[in-house]
């Protein structure tokens, strides 16, 4: 499946100002960048760089003099996820086994305070048959008792504040799905990305849980096909990917994402007690 | 019934403090205290008082000298609480016909930020049928989602934290279940008493919810009787019923509480779906 | 001296709703009403009562059908405030002489955790000559460090927030102040007023806090002259004192406030180490 | 400069538990392990590993049969560190030319919320003239104004709370040092080690400060001697540094740690407005 996705970012500088920006596809086994294209408008010298784990790919921008610009950013994407078995997937992760780069998501980070949340989260769903259905019921816990609402929290929101405040965006639903699974050992990373049919578009947040070697993708908002996603970034919460870090004096003034898939007819893929598994590594 | 309650607290005193022990009986409508003794050994002046809304009475001591000493309360206090038929109780509390007295624990306390929890309350409990039934339910789902744990939490603890982490005492349970009734704009206020048959002994803490006109008892720890209980102190949240203040240079070094009921023939009365509350008032 | 005090607030009710309004000017030693108007337009019945404690005056609003609403209200009060000698004020609260109406401004509550800033406070303003110079103190503590910003917080916000994150509006800074004061057992209350000078207009919030017998006024954001303040209320904090609370479907649409002092000279009241405090009780 | 160092770590094992250590000594370009033993008695085998960034090593062991046992570590550690002359240190930190694993310590992290303290940290450290003299502002403002107590704290506390409450322990200390450098957009990472002359001897933590391409340490405990630790791990915070992790039933009932300079003459090294850094990297 191929998917033609767009963003195009504009700012208001007002002094020197230097941006990090996080919005190019990965290229991952399962996601190969065909074309790609980035713009800046006035023109301005910029650099790129891929994150030392390979989980994001930076632009680098210097602006020295007040000015006004946008960032577009275009590709053609093709996606050959792979949908995996997960009716006997195991009982639970072997934690010790695990590379020390996948343990370092079973840790806490500044949004998933999964040390607090360890009781709740074995009552709640401690006592399932595999870690699949334990994150699938998790994930439809969430989104049966979060309230999605844009606009209800800010960059300071963390996965205490939604469990107990109730509601949030993508981004806080993916930061309690990743806090409940690492309270029960279950490694979970935040995931960036373009979205098909997300509506209205924006740039979307969810998360990818490691299941049996796999790292599986779910999303608690449900507000978009699991095979219509093009990954941006993984990191431990959203304090590692940020779509745009400004270290400066600028203001933003606009942002525009599009998502489409090009020509073939698309069926959408989610979990409903198919026992499948969308893993995009 | 007729119960003798007993009180013993020990403290070395290091250098000149003035202490407030709210450990007495109350007399209420429904509670009339027959006799009681206070004793300080070796002997001390201390002042009593009552507090100006009534819902406290106050042992003031000033110790200018390092020395030991035990305070020892006893009392016989006869219970005429009324048991009330709720099975007509009001669908909801009609909020602006309180008297702003009750209408004060309508409002977020300290420990009981109740205006953190409407998502969560109106969702899991906004829906039953009338005021009574609505807290039996937070009463039975704070005891069957809350883990009690002597020495879990700290004088810092609060309702966010008892949500969160699912742990906490008495004091905690009474918080949340507070908290959780008055999102739901239920007044609801803070119980410290003595407790037939709670093992071990100790000071307990429940909350009084306002139905109908009156102030009903409900305890989620489900430790003791409810027609076991002695009332000492009412207040917004333990912030206004702490059993001792302590200003200056001294430590606690022993509690003992005793609750006893005399001869008679004693049978529990807990709620269990029969449509019936206590009132101490 | 006397003040014309006006407010108008204009909601949008679409569906049953009851409002509690707390805009009206207190009767105090200090503060008389001589005259004042209430107005709903359209008319509509409306009940007035003041709290069982004397601190707010309330009006009561029942509102069935949808529609729109302007309240106004419109006073001349008279202020005749004692200006207080606060060269010999006391070293020390002696908490334990204290009327328990006033002890009960020393309890932490829901936006001021005194408890969890005691190490702070004593740190900061532990040593200084007398409860007026320490308040004093902590107020210019709270100007010189915390940033005036609307907008910037909201009514979850406690002093724990502000003197974590720096930054608040006159609310916040009353709750810190208070939260400071109580660290210290020191007894502080919430004030909310009309302030004369405040500019832009609007309700004003700030403390007063108990020294020798004395509630004196203390403001942190400076933003508007001591003897330009009338009160509206007094409260623990925030929680006590809304200007308006809604139960039901109806959004605030227009808020309208205006304090001018009539005729007569008036002279801008600030302590500037002249060591005197204004008391409104 | 060579050091001893030793650690020796009881447990009783209750069910089938698989246990994380890490204890051991780092190999640096300034830490060379010459040589080290490691024993657990009764014997058992166990595995080795170094985490994938290099920062830490783990001792993996699983353990099947309820037991007691007891994990002794020793080595002989050689430490060459550099002392850097901090006189020309840079004003700022270049953020945009960092390498992207460095620039992983500019986030906030689980401990360390960086993120709510810009405001703070930007009006006390804002102006200092070097990076350098900003981090040691912050040290020793850290120093000044947190309480250090053994016990005042849990694994739950963060750099908010230490700001707010101002009592911790060594760890608490590097947390909040860590979150007011990344707050002012200076890296910092958690260090572990071991510590000669801290007293009691125990497993020690401070942090490291990124500057002119040079990991500097600072410890704002100011307990040990700069020139006497030895590195155990690096980290954002202390959820990646752990002593151990332990998945299973078992209960930690000794710890033992040692640190002693062999032979030669030591001479304690802190920063003293020397302008001058350690770095261990």
């Amino acid at each position: 499946m191929t998917f033609n996705v767009n963003s195009s970012l504009s700012y208001v500088v007002n002094g020197p100002t230097t941006f990090i920006f996080n919005i190019q596809a990965l290229n991952t086994n399962n996601q190969r960048v065909l074309e790609e294209k980035l713009e800046i408008e006035p023109q301005m010298n910029f650099e790129q760089y891929t994150s030392h784990d390979g989980n994001s790919r930076f632009i680098r921008l210097k602006v020295q003099q007040p000015t006004n610009f946008t960032l577009t950013y275009s590709a053609v994407v093709e996606m050959n996820y792979t949908i995996i078995d997960e009716s006997n997937s195991a009982k639970t992760v072997p934690v010790v086994e695990l590379d020390s780069y996948i343990a370092s998501f079973l840790y806490p980070s500044r949004y998933c305070q999964s040390d607090q949340l360890m009781k709740f989260s074995f009552k709640e769903f401690g006592n399932y048959g595999s870690v699949y259905e334990t994150v699938v019921a998790i994930t439809d816990w969430i989104h049966a008792n979060i309230e999605y609402t844009l606009g209800s929290t800010n960059s300071q929101t963390s996965a205490i504040n939604t469990i107990t405040e109730r509601v949030g965006v993508c981004r806080d639903f993916a930061h309690l799905g990743m806090a409940l699974c690492r309270a029960l050992s279950i490694p979970a990373r935040y995931f960036t990305g373009y979205a098909y049919q997300l509506n209205p578009q924006d740039f979307h947040a969810c998360m990818e849980v490691y299941i049996d070697g796999n790292w599986i993708i779910f999303d608690s908002t449900k507000l978009a096909p699991l095979n219509g996603l093009v990954k941006i970034s993984n990191g431990r919460d959203a304090a590692d990917s940020a779509v745009a870090s400004i270290f400066g004096n600028a203001i933003g003034t606009n942002v525009y994402v599009n998502c489409q898939v090009t020509g073939e007819y698309f069926e959408p893929f989610n979990y409903s007690n198919n026992q499948k598994g969308i893993s995009f590594q």
